[in-house]
């Protein structure tokens, strides 16, 4: 068979053994998958893909900040390298998909342009390695896109290792414990392929099939502290209380109302907040709210960031208390590879699977790669577009049909010497 | 000396030694104390008074909820029992003298009145106990006032040996740790005393110095659900986001507006919150919050009540969540022991000591107490009306003031057979 006519097929019902394999580490009552980075449960889940990595022939390497990479270097030591893959920490209490479909489409490509390569006797012009990312959730360490960070320079090894969990626990620990501190060098590739489950419905609102991610949004992840005093709730009279927690939840209706000024182009949310001491009859003395805000446009984010500068004040005034500003992780909008996104785009129709090119508003390990090569997330629909919920859920036959895209287009890249044209 | 004329005197300097080692059990950098009930530190601090009760020869007595009791059986074993005491549990990060100083005044004036009864070859008519409630604070095990809600017939000992704090430890594995499951029988008294720090400003303000409260507030102690939907923060569209946190926030800022409402008659507060999962990038699916609402008056609460459930719904589909009272612990408002209230206004004027009578908005041990025998809680000042902080802070002489006036209580009591006049 000509080289130019045979393509790769992947083995449908050895993907779903291997989603099946990974769910099982942290699994859920409800479902999901509940397996914070450096956890014990990720760890295990880990171990199982080195494991596989190993099976398949891979060179296992792991790095100073704990990503986990497979290298098949079939082409020679000074052939490109194209990287692939996701992540394998989750949520607390998250789904199953988010991350983990897209290490175990990468393992599934690779084994099968393996298998292509021998039986048709083809000789790979690129290296492919698989990369599982440490820490992109950024629920247990944040920031989140850790190990991604410290692979695109955004972040320095050591300010990563030692970035604390809220029992005081390191990122550094955590690594070792696990097994994943590593010594190994990352490979460096020339382009970046992952797949993704959608976390958003419009793929499935729109019937498309497949959604090459163009543009990803920026955000800013702002920790704001507010201070009351801390006194008993009986005696103390009403206007001499300074109660932190009240601000905060002035604060966090603020920040919600900030959103429909600017329609559709900015997102807001309050995921997370600690209180101190959190005693049902005590006054809360502090209040650390974790708050996002998102936007595909620098100039929205900017406007926003400035409105919520103007109304710490006022929230905070009428509660009695104080609120400040500690810190900020300025996340810039852009655009994943043109030339990733058009050969998306193409190989999607050469399989029949329709495509929409979306924005994606969450972070993705793709992103801090993008400054050291091109990169491209390109997603499988979500079922009514949730994530982040152990109730995420994509059909298998959608797993399938984003597998088969990524193993066409590393294919084809490898063709093309691992560089995407036009980019 | 004839009898009516000699008095009892304490000694200042043990009064000032008893404070200083009692704040050593979880002492924090701030000078306050950390040592919620059941805690080691707690447990180290019952140590120390079990040793010095040991020490004046009391008989240590511990019952089945771990109230620690110190019995001075002098007046044969068919007398009346006269009960003083308070708790050496703490808030988390609370102050040195909620609580303890009520303990340690106890002591020092049952020591008074033993060297004063030898001294003057003195009969007592009345035994003496001193007490320890386990779990004043309510901290870390809820309800509050447990050991005292046992004592007063309020809580079955069974529901409150199976409380558990926010790690599933039961309060009977707290006890047990701690050495404080204890299979004796509580003494019966026929009156009881407590002394107490002021936890709010008003003697300050007025420059009184004794405050014996006549009246408690009542209080509606509120656990509130709100559920939405655990959602990723990036791609989850505004509309679509169901999220438990924000619809907490419009609750927390609607039961704050009903204090107003009924001005100077209804205190609110929300104390604690529970976020599920509470991480940064993660719409919250579930927020738990624990709310206060006390007034003197019945009715001011109930009105509270209607108002808090018609509140529920609006908040509720503002924030597209749904909100629901889970439980509400009622605590009913009332009257101290009258006759208590006079015996304290009269030792005091004979003492040349000014005062003013209080109500209490707080809970107090005596409050379930009332429901075995006469009882009262007596306050001396404590400096800007603050408590539950670690900077509370009562000056020495105000302590002995409260201490001398609790020993002369006890011994006009002694002289009335434990029963105050008119009670």
């Amino acid at each position: 068979m000509p080289e130019a006519l045979s393509f790769p097929m992947i083995d449908g019902e050895r993907l779903r053994r291997f989603m099946d394999e990974v769910s099982a580490f942290g699994a859920t009552k409800g479902g999901g998958v509940d397996r914070p980075a450096g956890t014990r449960e990720h760890g295990r889940a880990r171990d199982w893909l080195r494991g596989q990595l190993e099976a398949a022939g891979l060179r296992v390497a792991i790095d100073p900040i704990g990503n986990l990479f497979g290298i098949l270097e079939w082409a020679g030591p000074d052939a490109p390298l194209i990287l692939t893959g996701s992540h394998l920490d989750s949520q607390p209490n998250g789904g199953r998909f988010d991350g983990a479909y897209g290490v175990v489409a990468s393992l599934e490509a690779i084994l099968a342009l393996k298998g292509h390569a021998q039986a048709h006797g083809l000789s790979p012009r690129c290296n492919l390695a698989l990369v599982d990312w440490m820490n992109e959730e950024g629920a247990r360490f944040q920031p989140s896109l850790l190990g991604s960070s410290v692979f695109g320079g955004q972040l320095t090894l050591d300010y990563a290792l030692s970035r604390k969990d809220g029992d005081g626990v390191s990122v550094e620990t955590a690594l070792r414990e696990t097994g994943y501190l590593g010594k190994d060098e990352a490979p460096n590739p020339v382009s970046y392929l992952e797949m993704h489950v959608e976390c958003g419905g419009d793929l499935e609102a729109s019937g498309r099939k497949i959604g090459p991610f163009a543009r990803h949004w920026g955000a800013l992840k702002v920790k704001i502290k507010v201070t009351g005093r801390q006194t008993h709730t009986g005696p103390t009279p009403m206007a001499h209380r300074q109660d932190a927690l009240l601000g905060a939840a002035y604060l966090i209706a603020a920040i919600r109302d900030l959103s429909p000024r600017a329609a559709d182009t900015l997102y807001t949310s309050v995921g997370r907040i600690e209180v101190i001491p959190n005693s049902p009859n005590i006054v809360p003395g502090e209040a650390l709210l974790f708050a996002e805000l998102r936007s595909p446009e620098m100039a929205v984010l900017e406007w926003a960031e400035g409105e919520l500068n103007a109304a710490l004040g006022p929230c905070a005034d009428k509660a009695g208390v104080r609120a400040e500003i500690l810190s900020i992780d300025r996340r810039p909008a852009g655009r994943f590879a043109p030339g990733l996104v058009r050969l998306a785009q193409e190989e999607a129709e050469d399989l029949g699977l329709s495509t929409q090119t979306l924005d994606t508003i969450g972070g993705h390990d793709a992103i801090p790669v993008l400054a050291r090569c091109p990169a491209i997330v390109v997603a499988v629909p979500s079922v009514g577009g949730i994530c982040h919920n152990a109730v995420e859920f994509t059909p298998h036959e959608d797993l399938e049909n984003g597998t088969r895209l990524l193993t066409r287009m590393l294919w084809r890249l490898d063709r093309m010497d691992g560089r995407p044209s036009g980019t």
